[in-house]
């Protein structure tokens, strides 16, 4: 399908099953982060899917053109973000199955009610509000900085929305994991997995993927870890599978 | 020195400076998690060094044979490991900065007072007192499950014991990292580092290593993971590096 382009947008291909996404190379584009994420999501036949602070639509498209089974909403706070993934889930003839929603994350259970969904995913901004140089892109400055959600209330909505036994999915920087098992005990979601990411073999970890199920047991693993390079600029074969070719990062 | 050996009892080699301890194979023998907690644990000169768990003195003796500095106790529960540890401390000549004694760790703020050591170090057992099988061995039993202390009772001790800022170290599970956590916040307790070891590069990690100081900032680092074996029946360069050669363990 065609779809109209905004001035600097971009369509770039997601290396699988044919998937789109556009992107303004000014504004926030995906990395690495998502990548991650939407391979560590599990989604099965039938189950609905909510992405919280979704911006392009990049976690479910990337879920969808993985797994071709499930139902995703993505709700973003940002208005012309959420325009331009509506754009890219009507590139993909997603439609059917795939809907952006312009709203704040804090009224998800609100928007969508309490416990309808079996899967929910996050990628939300890592830094504290106080942490660190703030963009001036709004786009930017809210996919990095706690602007306009926290770590506690991602995790508290993801809870809400989600129905008993239902799993959340998030990446996040190992630094804040005492506080994510702490928002995650008060919202009673049990930390299931974990992988930790390091850039390289000999590097501290520089993010974490960390899946909850709401309600349930105790039992957390943690799964082998996943290194980017294998030398400088060369990926490792992880992260080749991960990504694949032209997944359009440029 | 020469010591007295009880029936069973053998004299091993721990692979640095000429160290040695004693250990009764039918008894609780040391395994690589005491070998990493003490690779892993960190003490400058002239700090002085709690361990808590002692058994048979494993980790004052490699940490001892590892840095040559430091004032060293090790407190442990059943009479008869402490008086074993005790001759392994006599065995290399170090009764002069290490002492071994027979107690019980939840009356170690009274034992030793508050707020005096620079650094605790643990090796605890790891499961809960309902979790699996007991072993009929009462210092295997005691090792392996929560029968005379619990984690909790183990984290509210250790920073009892501890100088403000001073610092903790353990090796545990990681499927009760939540729970330590938990623990660290409610004791003010601050998580710094962790070590997750895997047995082998594409395995879920059987063990954290996870340091944490006594008031502060929370500053939590995921140091590169720690690989046990490059394939069946071959310890990684990294484990050789930890071990060393002729370290006893058979």
């Amino acid at each position: 399908m065609d779809v109209f382009l905004g001035e600097k947008e971009r369509i770039d291909d997601l290396g699988r099953r044919g998937y789109r996404i556009i992107q303004n190379p000014d504004r926030f584009c995906f990395g690495v982060d998502a990548a991650l994420l939407a391979w560590f999501s599990e989604i099965k036949s039938g189950e609905k899917a909510l992405d919280l602070c979704t911006g392009t639509g990049i976690v479910p498209l990337l879920m969808d053109a993985r797994n071709a089974c499930g139902d995703y909403t993505g709700l973003e706070i940002l208005p012309d973000m959420a325009e331009m993934a509506s754009r890219s889930v009507k590139l993909n003839d997603c439609a059917d199955h795939m809907r952006i929603l312009n709203g704040d994350l804090r009224e998800a259970s609100r928007l969508f009610g309490r416990g309808v969904f079996d899967v929910v995913t996050c990628n939300p901004p890592y830094m504290r509000k106080k942490d660190g140089l703030v963009n001036p892109d709004i786009s930017l400055a809210v996919a990095r900085h706690e602007i306009l959600c926290t770590l506690s209330e991602v995790v508290l909505e993801a809870s809400a929305v989600l129905k008993p036994g239902g799993r959340f999915y998030m990446v996040h920087r190992p630094e804040r994991l005492p506080e994510i098992f702490a928002e995650m005990a008060a919202a009673k979601l049990k930390p299931l997995k974990m992988v930790f990411v390091h850039p390289m073999i000999d590097r501290d970890a520089t993010m974490v993927l960390v899946s909850a199920v709401k309600g349930g047991r105790n039992h957390l693993s943690v799964l082998p870890p996943v290194v980017i390079y294998e030398k400088k600029g060369v990926y490792t074969a992880k992260i080749k599978e991960i990504y694949d070719d032209g997944h359009g990062r440029g």
